[in-house]
């Protein structure tokens, strides 16, 4: 697999990115194209190009991240996201990996690659793991603020072909996000969303509530992108909240990360640090993109690429375009 | 104050929430009135009622959790529910806390305690403490699930009476919570709400997101039902995986509250748990009403009594009375 880094993008760029591609170029089995300002990346990673399956590909503009999405991708054309989006829509690598302008990033891949057939959202999908036992999918987790309900019926199709194929669950368990567990609960958009989902052929198991996130009720949590965006930040910011802790009389900080792994909570703090699972995935575009945190160090960095190889060898955004997108919710998978 | 307690709501009615009464009228300078079966009453607490400030109200009837809110306190004239939001209505008591059904309790408070002039929709306020600096009020916590821009202003109103008063902050900072910082961000809600409290004279700190929660940056966090309600369940379904961890080996329970305070973590386990804010109060009815956790133990109940204790002393339905609400935003406080 061939795999695009924004070496430019994020509050740690280019550095971390840099670190974190070479981590991953020895951990899986990818070739990375480090995309950037070539000579400062000749001096980062030039050592490392002969040894490393690494390359680089030249970016003498960089998207900031108070810039207009839809203006900057128009006007910088030589920025690492542009060129990045574009090397994938060229099939001259399978994945594209970016902690830059996240709205850039998304316009970049909805203009220049597009819509996979009948998607009428692309969503956000993050891993959220806070339970021992599995994994779960968040969707979308901040594409898209405003929703309707056909959008969540394809937000548990898109969800479905991804925990299917990436985590290997054969039928997974769709829950609908929402302020409790009765089908008569939720919001407008919940209630009719409810009834979509309920008359598709996924494996639906109904409203869950905020309460389940912990208890590895559902393998794909569907939600509109303003509510997932908030859930996955206040999980975010109690997960750095344990890390940071200082002890009570603040005469020494703590490391949080190991007093908690001492103490037998270490799977807990892991997973709710962001950085363990790299990034989210856009889902429903035509190519496999991943969206990293703007805060993303190396370890974000690897594990970012490690979810593009994933995506890449099971060929995800292939098997998105083979499902049948409806409003009745009828999924060719 | 003279404080009326439902004896019968609740998982663990009445055992736990006749405990939690004595632990209250141990603690805080109150009369309780226990609102519930008598004889069963008499048996609990018959023994502490010559010593402690505790009275046996009747009530012979339960509305349970499953029940239709609507239907079970027009049917059931003498249930707990009814009898003790009756008591607020006539005077003859300062505050009401139920644990019981909460549809039920916010229909009764309606329509029998009715609306506080110029509030379009009472708003279910939650105290969460997540960073060791102040604790925030979080409204709407799952009274209203679909709101109006006009409703998250008066939420904000709300909040910033509650605040000041009961947390004594001259000033309260008012935080809208959304799925990013700048004010360009959010659902079509959050858009128009943003515009309305901006223009009103709150100290309106912006939109904040998710992360904030445990940075202390507002003292009141409005929001609508729908999201509030899963940010509270998601921040309490971790706390609860705090309290309930297990050794990595499965050979020992562990006591995550207790290794947590080991490690000088104790504080934000506390700030996760429910049960040290004993419940939510009911903003912009006639009366002070206290609505707690369904799975409320002896402490939930003797924490929300406080929190009943705290709002009458500051006479706090009254307070929020003296507001002129409209939806212009202009707060006479």
């Amino acid at each position: 697999m061939r795999i695009a880094v924004d070496a430019s993008g994020g509050e740690f760029a280019p550095n971390e990115i840099v670190k974190g591609a070479i981590k991953a170029a020895h951990e899986y089995d990818v070739e990375i194209a480090l995309v950037g300002k070539k000579s400062l990346l000749h001096l980062l990673a030039g050592k490392h190009l002969k040894k490393l399956n690494l390359s680089i590909i030249g970016a003498s503009q960089n998207i900031d991240f108070h810039e207009h999405p839809m203006e900057a991708i128009r006007k910088k054309l030589r920025s690492s996201i542009v060129i990045g989006i574009n090397l994938l829509k060229e099939g001259k690598v399978d994945a594209f990996v970016s902690a830059g302008n996240t709205g850039a990033v998304l316009c970049a891949a909805f203009f220049s690659l597009g819509k996979i057939n009948g998607v009428e959202r692309p969503a956000l999908a993050s891993i959220i793991s806070l339970n021992r036992y599995s994994p779960a999918l968040l969707l979308d987790a901040g594409a898209n603020a405003d929703c309707r309900p056909s959008h969540l019926l394809q937000f548990a199709q898109l969800g479905n072909v991804y925990v299917k194929y990436t985590f290997g669950v054969e039928s997974p368990r769709i829950g609908l996000l929402s302020n409790g567990t009765e089908d008569t609960k939720g919001n407008r958009l919940i209630q009719e969303s409810h009834q979509l989902i309920k008359n598709s052929d996924l494996n639906f198991i109904g409203n869950i509530e905020g309460t389940d996130l912990t208890k590895g009720t559902a393998d794909v949590i569907v939600t509109d992108g303003f509510t997932g965006n908030i859930v996955i930040k206040t999980v975010e910011g109690l997960g750095d909240s344990f890390i940071k802790v200082r002890s009570p009389d603040h005469t020494r900080s703590l490391r949080g990360r190991a007093l908690m792994a001492d103490v037998g909570l270490g799977f807990l703090v892991k997973s709710m640090d962001y950085s363990e699972f790299g990034g989210a995935c856009l889902l429903g575009v035509k190519g496999n993109v991943i969206v990293s945190h703007g805060r993303s160090r190396a370890k974000a960095i690897k594990n970012a690429i490690g979810l593009a190889n994933r995506a890449s060898e099971v060929n995800l955004s292939q098997l998105i375009s083979e499902v049948k997108f409806n409003s009745e919710g009828k999924n060719g998978q």
